[in-house]
Protein backbone atom coordinates (compact mmCIF):
# COMPACT_ATOMS: atom_id res chain seq x y z
CA UNK A 1 0.00 0.00 0.00
CA UNK A 2 1.37 3.52 -0.65
CA UNK A 3 0.88 6.43 1.77
CA UNK A 4 1.44 10.22 0.15
CA UNK A 5 1.80 13.75 2.26
CA UNK A 6 3.97 14.64 4.61
CA UNK A 7 2.05 14.95 7.43
CA UNK A 8 1.09 11.04 6.70
CA UNK A 9 4.66 9.52 6.04
CA UNK A 10 6.29 11.42 8.82
CA UNK A 11 3.58 9.56 10.76
CA UNK A 12 4.54 6.55 9.56
CA UNK A 13 8.28 6.67 10.16
CA UNK A 14 7.70 7.67 13.80
CA UNK A 15 5.04 4.75 14.54
CA UNK A 16 7.44 2.54 13.65
CA UNK A 17 5.36 0.59 10.49
CA UNK A 18 7.71 -0.87 7.86
CA UNK A 19 8.41 1.14 4.92
CA UNK A 20 9.91 -0.96 2.16
CA UNK A 21 10.67 2.07 -0.07
CA UNK A 22 10.43 5.71 0.19
CA UNK A 23 10.07 8.08 -2.32
CA UNK A 24 11.58 11.61 -1.86
CA UNK A 25 11.55 14.77 -4.49
CA UNK A 26 14.57 15.72 -4.87
CA UNK A 27 14.25 19.09 -5.35
CA UNK A 28 12.79 19.64 -2.25
CA UNK A 29 15.53 21.48 0.26
CA UNK A 30 12.89 23.02 3.37
CA UNK A 31 13.43 22.14 7.24
CA UNK A 32 10.53 20.01 7.38
CA UNK A 33 11.64 17.90 4.29
CA UNK A 34 14.82 17.29 5.68
CA UNK A 35 13.55 16.26 9.02
CA UNK A 36 11.48 13.54 7.52
CA UNK A 37 14.29 12.64 5.23
CA UNK A 38 16.67 12.52 8.54
CA UNK A 39 13.77 10.39 10.36
CA UNK A 40 13.39 7.79 7.61
CA UNK A 41 17.41 7.73 7.52
CA UNK A 42 17.48 7.07 10.96
CA UNK A 43 15.42 3.95 10.71
CA UNK A 44 17.37 2.78 8.16
CA UNK A 45 14.68 3.11 5.42
CA UNK A 46 15.37 2.77 1.92
CA UNK A 47 15.37 5.87 0.32
CA UNK A 48 14.94 7.17 -3.27
CA UNK A 49 15.05 10.76 -4.47
CA UNK A 50 13.53 11.07 -7.94
CA UNK A 51 12.29 14.40 -9.82
CA UNK A 52 8.19 15.89 -9.08
CA UNK A 53 7.48 14.16 -12.48
CA UNK A 54 8.49 10.57 -11.47
CA UNK A 55 6.34 11.08 -8.31
CA UNK A 56 3.17 12.33 -9.96
CA UNK A 57 3.29 9.68 -12.44
CA UNK A 58 3.24 7.46 -8.53
CA UNK A 59 -0.12 8.78 -7.36
CA UNK A 60 -2.51 6.51 -9.36
CA UNK A 61 -5.17 8.51 -7.98
CA UNK A 62 -4.42 12.08 -7.78
CA UNK A 63 -3.28 12.07 -4.54
CA UNK A 64 -0.79 14.94 -3.24
CA UNK A 65 2.56 13.64 -2.52
CA UNK A 66 3.88 17.07 -1.32
CA UNK A 67 6.83 15.52 -2.42
CA UNK A 68 6.90 12.12 -0.31
CA UNK A 69 5.32 8.61 -1.51
CA UNK A 70 5.57 5.60 1.00
CA UNK A 71 5.15 2.16 0.39
CA UNK A 72 4.12 0.33 4.00
CA UNK A 73 3.06 -3.34 4.39
CA UNK A 74 -1.02 -3.39 4.22
CA UNK A 75 -2.06 -2.40 7.24
CA UNK A 76 -2.81 -4.55 10.17
CA UNK A 77 -6.41 -4.74 11.88
CA UNK A 78 -7.33 -5.78 15.86
CA UNK A 79 -9.85 -7.56 17.35
CA UNK A 80 -12.99 -5.85 19.36
CA UNK A 81 -10.96 -7.84 22.26
CA UNK A 82 -7.60 -5.70 21.54
CA UNK A 83 -10.08 -2.83 21.58
CA UNK A 84 -11.14 -3.77 25.36
CA UNK A 85 -7.79 -4.72 26.48
CA UNK A 86 -5.90 -1.89 25.28
CA UNK A 87 -8.66 0.14 27.14
CA UNK A 88 -8.03 -2.31 30.27
CA UNK A 89 -4.05 -1.62 29.84
CA UNK A 90 -4.69 2.34 30.02
CA UNK A 91 -7.08 1.91 33.13
CA UNK A 92 -9.74 3.70 31.08
CA UNK A 93 -13.25 2.99 30.47
CA UNK A 94 -13.67 1.67 27.37
CA UNK A 95 -14.69 4.02 24.53
CA UNK A 96 -14.79 2.60 21.02
CA UNK A 97 -16.70 4.37 17.94
CA UNK A 98 -18.61 1.95 15.39
CA UNK A 99 -18.96 2.58 11.73
CA UNK A 100 -22.31 1.07 10.51
CA UNK A 101 -21.56 1.19 6.73
CA UNK A 102 -19.75 3.74 6.08
CA UNK A 103 -18.33 3.92 2.32
CA UNK A 104 -16.34 6.90 2.05
CA UNK A 105 -12.80 6.94 2.25
CA UNK A 106 -12.79 10.61 3.41
CA UNK A 107 -15.11 10.01 5.95
CA UNK A 108 -13.48 6.85 7.64
CA UNK A 109 -10.33 8.31 7.48
CA UNK A 110 -11.58 11.67 9.38
CA UNK A 111 -13.22 9.80 11.92
CA UNK A 112 -10.34 7.81 12.40
CA UNK A 113 -7.68 10.67 12.75
CA UNK A 114 -10.60 12.81 15.39
CA UNK A 115 -11.26 9.26 17.79
CA UNK A 116 -7.28 9.13 17.85
CA UNK A 117 -7.04 12.74 19.14
CA UNK A 118 -9.71 12.52 21.66
CA UNK A 119 -8.34 9.06 23.03
CA UNK A 120 -10.90 6.92 21.87
CA UNK A 121 -9.50 3.57 22.36
CA UNK A 122 -10.51 2.00 18.93
CA UNK A 123 -12.85 2.16 16.02
CA UNK A 124 -14.78 -1.09 14.45
CA UNK A 125 -15.73 -1.35 11.53
CA UNK A 126 -17.87 -3.90 9.34
CA UNK A 127 -16.12 -6.40 7.20
CA UNK A 128 -18.75 -5.94 4.18
CA UNK A 129 -20.32 -3.15 2.77
CA UNK A 130 -17.81 -0.83 3.94
CA UNK A 131 -14.46 0.77 3.08
CA UNK A 132 -11.50 -0.63 4.38
CA UNK A 133 -8.45 1.05 5.74
CA UNK A 134 -6.67 1.92 1.99
CA UNK A 135 -4.73 4.54 0.50
CA UNK A 136 -7.05 7.05 0.72
CA UNK A 137 -8.12 6.76 4.33
CA UNK A 138 -4.10 6.59 5.60
CA UNK A 139 -3.95 10.20 3.89
CA UNK A 140 -6.98 11.61 4.96
CA UNK A 141 -6.32 10.60 9.12
CA UNK A 142 -2.91 12.03 8.74
CA UNK A 143 -1.19 9.04 9.92
CA UNK A 144 -4.03 8.49 12.89
CA UNK A 145 -4.31 5.00 11.31
CA UNK A 146 -0.96 4.10 12.87
CA UNK A 147 -1.96 4.91 16.15
CA UNK A 148 -5.54 3.89 16.56
CA UNK A 149 -6.81 0.20 16.32
CA UNK A 150 -9.29 -0.74 13.75
CA UNK A 151 -11.61 -4.07 14.13
CA UNK A 152 -13.00 -5.30 11.17
CA UNK A 153 -16.32 -7.67 12.54
CA UNK A 154 -18.56 -9.80 10.43
CA UNK A 155 -21.35 -8.53 12.29
CA UNK A 156 -22.00 -5.32 13.91
CA UNK A 157 -25.01 -6.44 15.28
CA UNK A 158 -23.15 -9.04 17.09
CA UNK A 159 -20.22 -6.66 18.16
CA UNK A 160 -22.64 -4.48 20.46
CA UNK A 161 -24.69 -7.35 22.15
CA UNK A 162 -20.77 -8.36 22.95
CA UNK A 163 -19.98 -4.70 24.08
CA UNK A 164 -23.04 -4.54 26.12
CA UNK A 165 -22.64 -7.93 27.73
CA UNK A 166 -19.13 -6.14 28.67
CA UNK A 167 -20.78 -3.32 30.67
CA UNK A 168 -20.69 -1.06 27.79
CA UNK A 169 -23.01 1.53 27.12
CA UNK A 170 -23.86 1.82 23.33
CA UNK A 171 -25.48 4.76 21.84
CA UNK A 172 -26.75 5.09 18.38
CA UNK A 173 -25.82 8.65 16.68
CA UNK A 174 -29.18 9.23 14.97
CA UNK A 175 -32.03 11.52 14.10
CA UNK A 176 -35.31 11.23 16.51
CA UNK A 177 -33.41 9.95 19.60
CA UNK A 178 -32.21 11.94 22.78
CA UNK A 179 -30.87 15.10 23.15
CA UNK A 180 -27.15 14.51 23.27
CA UNK A 181 -26.57 17.05 25.72
CA UNK A 182 -28.99 16.06 28.26
CA UNK A 183 -27.39 12.54 27.79
CA UNK A 184 -25.09 11.05 30.46
CA UNK A 185 -21.95 9.82 28.63
CA UNK A 186 -19.80 9.20 31.21
CA UNK A 187 -17.92 5.75 32.01
CA UNK A 188 -17.63 3.27 29.19
CA UNK A 189 -19.28 3.87 25.96
CA UNK A 190 -19.83 3.22 22.28
CA UNK A 191 -21.15 5.37 19.69
CA UNK A 192 -22.90 3.58 16.42
CA UNK A 193 -22.65 6.37 13.47
CA UNK A 194 -24.57 5.13 10.44
CA UNK A 195 -23.30 5.71 6.95
CA UNK A 196 -23.68 8.51 4.33
CA UNK A 197 -27.24 9.65 4.04
CA UNK A 198 -28.86 6.01 5.37
CA UNK A 199 -27.88 6.50 9.40
CA UNK A 200 -28.31 3.66 11.40
CA UNK A 201 -30.31 0.59 10.46
CA UNK A 202 -33.38 -0.21 12.38
CA UNK A 203 -32.10 -3.15 14.17
CA UNK A 204 -28.85 -2.01 15.09
CA UNK A 205 -30.53 1.04 16.70
CA UNK A 206 -32.89 -1.07 18.60
CA UNK A 207 -30.42 -3.45 20.07
CA UNK A 208 -28.49 -0.35 21.01
CA UNK A 209 -29.20 1.09 25.11
CA UNK A 210 -30.00 4.69 23.37
CA UNK A 211 -29.88 6.88 20.74
CA UNK A 212 -28.52 10.10 21.25
CA UNK A 213 -29.01 12.86 18.65
CA UNK A 214 -27.40 16.22 17.53
CA UNK A 215 -29.74 19.02 18.13
CA UNK A 216 -30.84 20.64 14.44
CA UNK A 217 -31.75 24.05 13.48
CA UNK A 218 -31.62 24.52 9.77
CA UNK A 219 -33.16 22.79 6.81
CA UNK A 220 -30.79 20.29 5.87
CA UNK A 221 -30.92 18.48 9.08
CA UNK A 222 -28.24 15.69 8.60
CA UNK A 223 -24.50 15.87 8.99
CA UNK A 224 -21.65 14.35 7.33
CA UNK A 225 -20.81 11.06 9.21
CA UNK A 226 -17.29 12.59 10.67
CA UNK A 227 -18.65 15.77 11.46
CA UNK A 228 -21.49 14.06 13.81
CA UNK A 229 -18.77 11.54 15.12
CA UNK A 230 -16.63 14.31 16.36
CA UNK A 231 -19.24 16.01 17.91
CA UNK A 232 -20.52 13.39 20.00
CA UNK A 233 -16.96 11.98 20.49
CA UNK A 234 -16.27 15.29 22.23
CA UNK A 235 -19.45 16.04 24.42
CA UNK A 236 -18.06 12.64 25.71
CA UNK A 237 -14.81 13.89 26.04
CA UNK A 238 -16.44 17.32 27.76
CA UNK A 239 -18.61 15.07 29.84
CA UNK A 240 -15.55 12.71 31.50
CA UNK A 241 -13.75 15.94 32.48
CA UNK B 1 -23.03 25.06 -12.62
CA UNK B 2 -23.89 21.08 -12.58
CA UNK B 3 -25.60 19.72 -9.23
CA UNK B 4 -25.72 15.86 -8.69
CA UNK B 5 -27.50 13.58 -6.55
CA UNK B 6 -30.97 13.58 -4.91
CA UNK B 7 -29.98 15.14 -1.21
CA UNK B 8 -28.57 18.51 -3.55
CA UNK B 9 -30.90 18.38 -6.66
CA UNK B 10 -33.87 17.89 -4.65
CA UNK B 11 -32.61 20.90 -1.70
CA UNK B 12 -31.92 22.98 -4.69
CA UNK B 13 -35.85 22.33 -6.34
CA UNK B 14 -37.17 22.87 -2.85
CA UNK B 15 -35.03 25.93 -1.98
CA UNK B 16 -36.36 28.18 -5.56
CA UNK B 17 -32.80 27.76 -6.93
CA UNK B 18 -33.14 29.01 -10.70
CA UNK B 19 -32.64 24.99 -12.39
CA UNK B 20 -32.07 25.47 -16.29
CA UNK B 21 -31.99 21.96 -16.78
CA UNK B 22 -33.24 18.79 -14.77
CA UNK B 23 -31.83 15.51 -16.47
CA UNK B 24 -32.94 12.43 -14.94
CA UNK B 25 -31.63 8.42 -15.54
CA UNK B 26 -34.80 7.26 -16.90
CA UNK B 27 -35.19 3.67 -15.75
CA UNK B 28 -35.57 4.80 -12.60
CA UNK B 29 -39.13 4.06 -10.72
CA UNK B 30 -38.78 4.18 -7.23
CA UNK B 31 -40.69 6.60 -4.73
CA UNK B 32 -38.18 8.73 -4.04
CA UNK B 33 -37.31 9.27 -7.55
CA UNK B 34 -40.87 10.03 -8.38
CA UNK B 35 -41.20 12.55 -5.37
CA UNK B 36 -37.83 14.73 -6.49
CA UNK B 37 -39.98 14.40 -10.08
CA UNK B 38 -43.01 15.47 -8.83
CA UNK B 39 -41.58 18.44 -6.91
CA UNK B 40 -39.70 19.48 -10.20
CA UNK B 41 -42.45 19.22 -12.14
CA UNK B 42 -44.81 21.18 -10.06
CA UNK B 43 -42.00 24.22 -10.29
CA UNK B 44 -42.12 24.00 -14.12
CA UNK B 45 -38.50 22.46 -14.02
CA UNK B 46 -37.68 21.43 -18.05
CA UNK B 47 -36.99 17.82 -17.09
CA UNK B 48 -35.04 15.44 -19.52
CA UNK B 49 -35.02 11.55 -19.18
CA UNK B 50 -31.98 9.82 -20.26
CA UNK B 51 -30.57 6.77 -19.94
CA UNK B 52 -27.31 6.04 -17.13
CA UNK B 53 -24.41 5.91 -19.93
CA UNK B 54 -25.91 9.95 -20.68
CA UNK B 55 -25.82 10.88 -16.97
CA UNK B 56 -22.26 9.35 -16.24
CA UNK B 57 -21.05 11.21 -19.20
CA UNK B 58 -21.88 14.61 -17.96
CA UNK B 59 -19.94 13.52 -14.64
CA UNK B 60 -17.06 15.56 -16.08
CA UNK B 61 -15.79 15.00 -12.00
CA UNK B 62 -16.45 11.35 -11.37
CA UNK B 63 -18.92 12.55 -8.94
CA UNK B 64 -21.96 10.69 -8.25
CA UNK B 65 -24.97 11.46 -9.88
CA UNK B 66 -27.43 9.06 -8.46
CA UNK B 67 -29.53 8.99 -11.31
CA UNK B 68 -30.10 13.33 -11.19
CA UNK B 69 -28.36 16.13 -12.77
CA UNK B 70 -29.36 19.33 -12.32
CA UNK B 71 -28.03 22.56 -14.01
CA UNK B 72 -28.86 26.11 -12.16
CA UNK B 73 -27.53 29.37 -12.20
CA UNK B 74 -24.52 30.18 -10.85
CA UNK B 75 -23.76 30.61 -6.87
CA UNK B 76 -25.33 33.82 -5.50
CA UNK B 77 -22.49 35.14 -2.58
CA UNK B 78 -23.68 37.30 0.33
CA UNK B 79 -22.23 40.60 1.92
CA UNK B 80 -20.96 40.50 5.26
CA UNK B 81 -23.49 42.92 6.27
CA UNK B 82 -26.31 40.80 4.36
CA UNK B 83 -24.99 38.21 7.03
CA UNK B 84 -25.12 40.57 9.97
CA UNK B 85 -28.71 41.74 8.70
CA UNK B 86 -30.02 38.01 8.54
CA UNK B 87 -28.94 37.32 12.45
CA UNK B 88 -30.62 40.71 13.31
CA UNK B 89 -33.32 39.72 11.50
CA UNK B 90 -34.08 36.84 13.23
CA UNK B 91 -33.37 38.62 16.75
CA UNK B 92 -30.58 36.64 17.45
CA UNK B 93 -26.57 37.45 18.30
CA UNK B 94 -24.69 36.99 15.01
CA UNK B 95 -23.12 33.66 14.90
CA UNK B 96 -20.84 33.63 11.96
CA UNK B 97 -17.46 31.37 11.00
CA UNK B 98 -14.94 33.00 8.97
CA UNK B 99 -12.50 30.28 7.50
CA UNK B 100 -9.15 31.07 6.56
CA UNK B 101 -7.92 29.49 3.86
CA UNK B 102 -9.74 26.12 3.41
CA UNK B 103 -8.90 25.20 0.21
CA UNK B 104 -10.35 21.24 -0.01
CA UNK B 105 -14.14 21.41 -1.16
CA UNK B 106 -14.96 18.26 1.00
CA UNK B 107 -13.74 20.83 3.50
CA UNK B 108 -15.78 23.89 2.36
CA UNK B 109 -19.08 21.74 1.74
CA UNK B 110 -18.92 20.11 5.34
CA UNK B 111 -18.25 22.99 6.85
CA UNK B 112 -21.26 24.86 5.20
CA UNK B 113 -23.67 21.56 6.06
CA UNK B 114 -22.43 21.53 9.53
CA UNK B 115 -23.01 25.55 9.73
CA UNK B 116 -26.20 25.58 8.49
CA UNK B 117 -27.46 22.42 10.36
CA UNK B 118 -26.48 24.40 13.74
CA UNK B 119 -27.90 27.58 13.14
CA UNK B 120 -25.03 29.62 12.00
CA UNK B 121 -25.78 33.04 9.91
CA UNK B 122 -23.26 32.37 7.54
CA UNK B 123 -19.99 31.54 6.62
CA UNK B 124 -17.24 33.85 5.52
CA UNK B 125 -14.45 33.00 3.05
CA UNK B 126 -11.54 35.23 1.51
CA UNK B 127 -11.92 35.88 -1.84
CA UNK B 128 -8.34 34.42 -3.17
CA UNK B 129 -6.49 31.37 -1.61
CA UNK B 130 -9.70 29.56 -1.16
CA UNK B 131 -11.76 27.21 -3.09
CA UNK B 132 -14.83 28.86 -4.33
CA UNK B 133 -18.37 27.64 -3.81
CA UNK B 134 -18.51 24.83 -6.84
CA UNK B 135 -20.26 21.58 -7.73
CA UNK B 136 -18.37 19.44 -5.16
CA UNK B 137 -18.65 22.17 -2.70
CA UNK B 138 -22.75 22.10 -3.15
CA UNK B 139 -23.19 17.92 -3.64
CA UNK B 140 -20.74 17.65 -0.16
CA UNK B 141 -23.06 20.55 1.49
CA UNK B 142 -26.11 18.21 0.64
CA UNK B 143 -27.71 21.14 -0.78
CA UNK B 144 -26.65 23.51 2.42
CA UNK B 145 -25.80 25.91 0.44
CA UNK B 146 -29.13 26.55 -0.98
CA UNK B 147 -29.60 27.79 2.54
CA UNK B 148 -26.69 29.11 3.96
CA UNK B 149 -25.30 32.87 3.44
CA UNK B 150 -21.53 32.84 2.10
CA UNK B 151 -19.56 35.74 1.93
CA UNK B 152 -16.72 36.47 -0.29
CA UNK B 153 -14.69 39.02 1.73
CA UNK B 154 -11.27 40.85 -0.12
CA UNK B 155 -9.72 40.80 3.33
CA UNK B 156 -10.16 38.10 6.11
CA UNK B 157 -8.26 40.47 8.43
CA UNK B 158 -10.41 43.54 7.69
CA UNK B 159 -13.54 41.36 7.97
CA UNK B 160 -12.62 40.23 11.77
CA UNK B 161 -11.70 44.49 12.67
CA UNK B 162 -15.29 45.04 11.37
CA UNK B 163 -16.76 42.30 13.16
CA UNK B 164 -15.54 43.09 16.26
CA UNK B 165 -16.37 47.09 15.96
CA UNK B 166 -20.16 45.50 15.31
CA UNK B 167 -19.75 43.96 19.23
CA UNK B 168 -19.03 40.31 18.19
CA UNK B 169 -16.69 38.27 20.13
CA UNK B 170 -14.05 36.71 17.20
CA UNK B 171 -12.47 33.31 18.51
CA UNK B 172 -9.56 32.04 16.47
CA UNK B 173 -9.86 27.86 16.73
CA UNK B 174 -6.36 26.75 16.86
CA UNK B 175 -3.65 24.82 19.18
CA UNK B 176 -2.28 26.46 22.17
CA UNK B 177 -5.15 28.11 22.84
CA UNK B 178 -7.57 28.60 25.81
CA UNK B 179 -9.54 25.20 26.97
CA UNK B 180 -12.68 25.64 24.05
CA UNK B 181 -14.78 23.74 27.08
CA UNK B 182 -13.62 26.74 29.64
CA UNK B 183 -14.25 29.49 27.51
CA UNK B 184 -17.61 31.12 27.38
CA UNK B 185 -19.13 31.23 23.80
CA UNK B 186 -22.65 32.85 24.60
CA UNK B 187 -23.83 35.94 22.43
CA UNK B 188 -22.13 37.05 19.42
CA UNK B 189 -19.82 34.73 18.00
CA UNK B 190 -17.35 34.18 15.11
CA UNK B 191 -15.05 31.44 14.99
CA UNK B 192 -11.89 31.14 12.84
CA UNK B 193 -11.00 28.19 11.41
CA UNK B 194 -7.80 27.45 9.65
CA UNK B 195 -6.99 26.10 6.13
CA UNK B 196 -6.03 22.23 6.11
CA UNK B 197 -2.63 21.84 7.97
CA UNK B 198 -1.45 25.53 8.12
CA UNK B 199 -3.94 26.51 10.80
CA UNK B 200 -4.95 30.01 11.30
CA UNK B 201 -2.16 32.80 9.80
CA UNK B 202 -0.26 34.58 12.93
CA UNK B 203 -1.90 37.82 12.39
CA UNK B 204 -4.65 37.14 11.34
CA UNK B 205 -4.73 34.92 15.23
CA UNK B 206 -3.23 37.92 16.79
CA UNK B 207 -6.39 40.24 15.65
CA UNK B 208 -8.89 37.43 17.47
CA UNK B 209 -10.34 38.34 20.53
CA UNK B 210 -9.25 34.92 21.86
CA UNK B 211 -8.09 31.48 20.87
CA UNK B 212 -9.85 28.40 21.19
CA UNK B 213 -8.26 24.59 20.89
CA UNK B 214 -10.23 21.44 21.24
CA UNK B 215 -8.36 19.11 23.98
CA UNK B 216 -6.08 16.75 21.97
CA UNK B 217 -5.04 13.64 24.01
CA UNK B 218 -3.19 11.69 20.65
CA UNK B 219 -0.20 11.53 19.02
CA UNK B 220 -1.75 13.02 15.84
CA UNK B 221 -2.62 16.19 17.84
CA UNK B 222 -5.26 17.92 14.54
CA UNK B 223 -8.28 17.66 13.31
CA UNK B 224 -9.85 17.95 9.83
CA UNK B 225 -11.42 21.29 9.18
CA UNK B 226 -14.58 20.43 8.92
CA UNK B 227 -14.70 17.75 11.38
CA UNK B 228 -12.90 21.20 13.81
CA UNK B 229 -15.38 23.49 12.75
CA UNK B 230 -18.43 21.29 13.88
CA UNK B 231 -17.02 20.58 17.37
CA UNK B 232 -16.56 24.49 18.21
CA UNK B 233 -20.15 25.44 16.35
CA UNK B 234 -21.78 22.46 18.58
CA UNK B 235 -19.84 23.54 21.81
CA UNK B 236 -21.44 26.91 21.27
CA UNK B 237 -24.93 25.79 20.78
CA UNK B 238 -24.79 24.34 24.01
CA UNK B 239 -23.63 27.17 25.54
CA UNK B 240 -26.29 28.51 24.43
CA UNK B 241 -29.25 26.69 25.67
Amino acid sequence: MKIYGRNAVEEAIKSGTTIDRLVVQKELKDAAANRIIKEAKDRGVKIFFRDKIALDRECDNGARHQGFIAEITDFEYSELDDILAFADEKGEPPFIVILDGVEDPHNLGSVIRVAECAGVHGVVIPRHRSVSVNDTVVKVSSGATAHLKVAKVTNVNDAIVDLKKKGVWVYAADMDGDDLYKTNLKGSVAFVIGGEGKGVKRLTRELCDGVVSIPMFGKVNSLNASVAAGVVIYEKVRQDR
